[in-house]
């Protein structure tokens, strides 16, 4: 029976009633069993981190990132979407082998847990998915994984990422019966049709029958990009989310990056279905895609989380700077009201596990919930003094604020080193990959 | 003669033609001796900061910051500029007394210093304005201070604020005879007529006159806000920038902070007279005031630098946060190749020399400017692999990547500690300060 404390740290729960507590976080055998007050361990198999100077709050939940992406940071600057696919991105994705996916891979989990997110939704590249969720398993971050899928047979996407219908379906069947609940369920496999102009129709009707009949997240993309969007009408003469809905590609279970552009009738149907819009609000700047509305979606009654998308289109995969941007960016049309600390923190913890269908897991320090749980430094003079640790956390907190991390209950993060990789060798091993796939390209 | 050299980094410049380098940067006796290749001390006393895997850059230069509020950190979210002045700003900045005013600048120059940023233009409060210079002072950073000047009898402006006409002017008088040109030209003073709103239109008139008469710098705010902008007109008749160039408030030594709503008169007259804007991306958003069109205003010829603004409406001085938004905010606007890489950083260096009338001597690394350096670390998983140090500064690396700090040629922060100030104790008491002083409130 193993027990891990976080001791003696301001509270975050995010829980119903956002409550702010004093005193401890336990987990014990990988579940929390106590929120608050002083916690006293039941056996002597116990862990203590200390929090004093912290906010304890759940972990980050990114429901957009591209782990497979991460050797192209800098590599993809200054391009709106279209081209940065098919000029960069997708000419790197093809060069891809396994030993190079997997070092950008565990690069990205580097990132991603030093900065706090404990758990992603992630999109792959077509081949070699193996590779990426092997650095999810050795790294310790929770991740929903899909390889992406792009049967359509158009010629701007290259040889080494073209795949038939059936190859498709059928790696990902693989995937999923290889990885879909392994480690205790920290990782799980998704659907993931890149977007609908990369698919064939009959791969779009086919995903949508089989992840409604085995109860698995999709994950794909849309309305990010106005040349994407006049694709999309030429090909199928109406939009995007339409589209989507028609080819059963709606629901709890299927989680939609970006939705920048769309239609009151679009909005209507994500609402009316529950289907989640992930909002990347970087890399929505970045593409020069545009702003998402995400107050006008929530008003709509549409679930939101957020996530960073790509390391070649943010260029970090940080959640606590998309989570201050998402607060932020959405201001000078909504007011100064809009998406206050507390909602844009809940968008990046228990949006994000909504969106992967876990909201009854993780997303919030609740007692039976999984234990990931973050202890995120408020002593740095960039962060004092801390009138209220929402706002700290929402606008002032960074990524290397956070000084211990636990997914799981099991301690990854301490004292801000992570424990479970050499960080040292992943950067050189990255960088050696990294230059490796250019030199080809 | 006392020799500081950055050894073995890769250089930015940030010179004419935006050179990046290998090998050292060296100081000495304040002044930059040698960029580029290795370099062999002159004599025996001299500093080695080791650079390996760092950008070597000028430091940046903030162009519009408030040391003054930073004790109201998370104190004033979600509201708009008047009636955040009003309900909450105004009122603080009556009731600090010099300890606290101190306590709350010596914070905001430790971050400042930490996170890479080496020079600033601070609005000072409407009193005790010494305590802000002494924090300066101490701290090491190159400060260019002005106290706020409030002479309009507005009803909304706290008593501890209210000045007559008179008593601002002597004011800004004593303070530029005690301290424009401190310890070696580190510390100098301005005229900061807050904005045109809170300073008769004497003020105004002297302050234009007076400041063209001995060559110092003014430091104002104008068209942040919609109804500040109705104001404006309602008593003046015209426009912000129209009302400032009658009052001789235009020309290369003023520098307006925000900008945001500008007819095309406004953007003629700021090209045409070399006035600098200083543009605040995160205060404009959290403010919900706009989006200053910065690329519309460079195409115009208009000086544009970068500032954090202040604490209680960022919630951060982070000179890389800023650096970052400001260059993706524009994009979806302008297209993804608006303020590329390179000239988003130029913006937060020389730029922010240029509006403090300091390009000639900071802002860049050249032989003959003085030594104000930092080395920003670019080896960690959030920032790796590097393909482009411009990419790498714009986009991914962040405040606490900085390694070294040296402000003419004295080097501040070594190995990520500020030598200067304790930071711990710092914290403690500016804590302690905002605790006392928003208990009166």
């Amino acid at each position: 029976m193993s027990e891990v404390i976080f001791r003696g740290g301001t509270i975050l729960t995010v829980g119903a009633d956002h409550r702010v507590l004093a005193g401890d976080v336990a987990t014990r055998d990988g579940l929390i069993v106590h929120v608050g007050g002083p916690y006293t361990p039941t056996g002597r198999d116990y862990d203590v981190l200390d929090c004093s100077g912290c906010v304890v709050m759940p972990g980050l939940v990114q429901s957009h990132v591209h782990l497979c992406q991460t050797l192209a940071r800098g590599r993809a600057d200054d391009l709106e979407l279209l081209d940065w696919l098919r000029t960069i991105v997708w000419p790197y994705e093809a060069a891809l082998d396994p030993a190079a996916l997997g070092a950008g891979a565990r690069l990205a989990c580097a990132e991603l847990l030093l900065g706090g997110t404990t758990a992603v939704l992630d999109m792959a590249t077509v081949r070699h998915t193996d590779a990426v969720f092997e650095a999810a398993a050795v790294s310790g971050l929770r991740a929903t994984i899909g390889k992406a899928m792009m049967d359509e047979p158009d010629p701007a996407i290259p040889a080494g990422l073209r795949e038939t219908t059936q190859a498709s379906l059928d790696e990902a069947d693989r995937l999923h019966k290889k990885w879909h609940g392994a480690l205790g369920g920290r990782l799980r496999a998704a659907y993931a049709p890149r977007f609908v102009l990369s698919c064939t129709d009959d791969l779009l009707r086919e995903v949508g029958r089989l992840a409604r009949e085995r109860g698995v997240v999709v994950h794909t993309h849309a309305s990010e990009n106005r040349d994407e969007l006049a694709l999309v009408r030429r090909r199928f003469g109406k939009d995007n989310i339409a589209v989507l809905r028609d080819f059963g590609l709606t629901g709890r279970h299927v989680c939609i990056a970006h939705c920048i552009h769309l239609s009151d009738d679009e909005k209507a149907i994500l609402a009316a279905t529950g289907t989640h819009v992930l909002h990347c609000p970087s890399s929505n700047l970045k593409l020069a895609s545009g702003i998402c509305d995400v107050p006008a979606l929530l008003d709509a009654g549409v679930s939101v989380s957020i996530g960073a998308d790509g390391a070649p289109c943010n260029n970090n995969l940080d959640g606590f700077l998309e989570l201050r941007l998402a607060a932020l960016l959405h201001k000078p049309r909504h007011g100064s009201r809009a998406l206050p600390a507390p909602q844009a923190v809940r968008l990046a913890t228990l949006g994000g596990a909504a969106a992967l269908g876990l909201a009854d897991r993780i997303g919030s320090l609740e007692i039976g919930k999984r234990g990931d749980v973050i202890a995120v430094d408020v002593g740095g003079p960039h962060v004092a003094p801390t009138a209220s640790p929402w706002s700290a956390i929402a606008y002032a907190a960074r990524a290397s604020d956070v000084r211990h991390v636990a997914v799981d209950g099991a301690v990854v993060v301490r004292d801000r080193t992570l424990l479970t990789l050499d960080v040292g060798k992943v950067v050189s091993e990255a960088r050696a990959a990294a230059d490796r796939i250019f030199a080809k390209l």
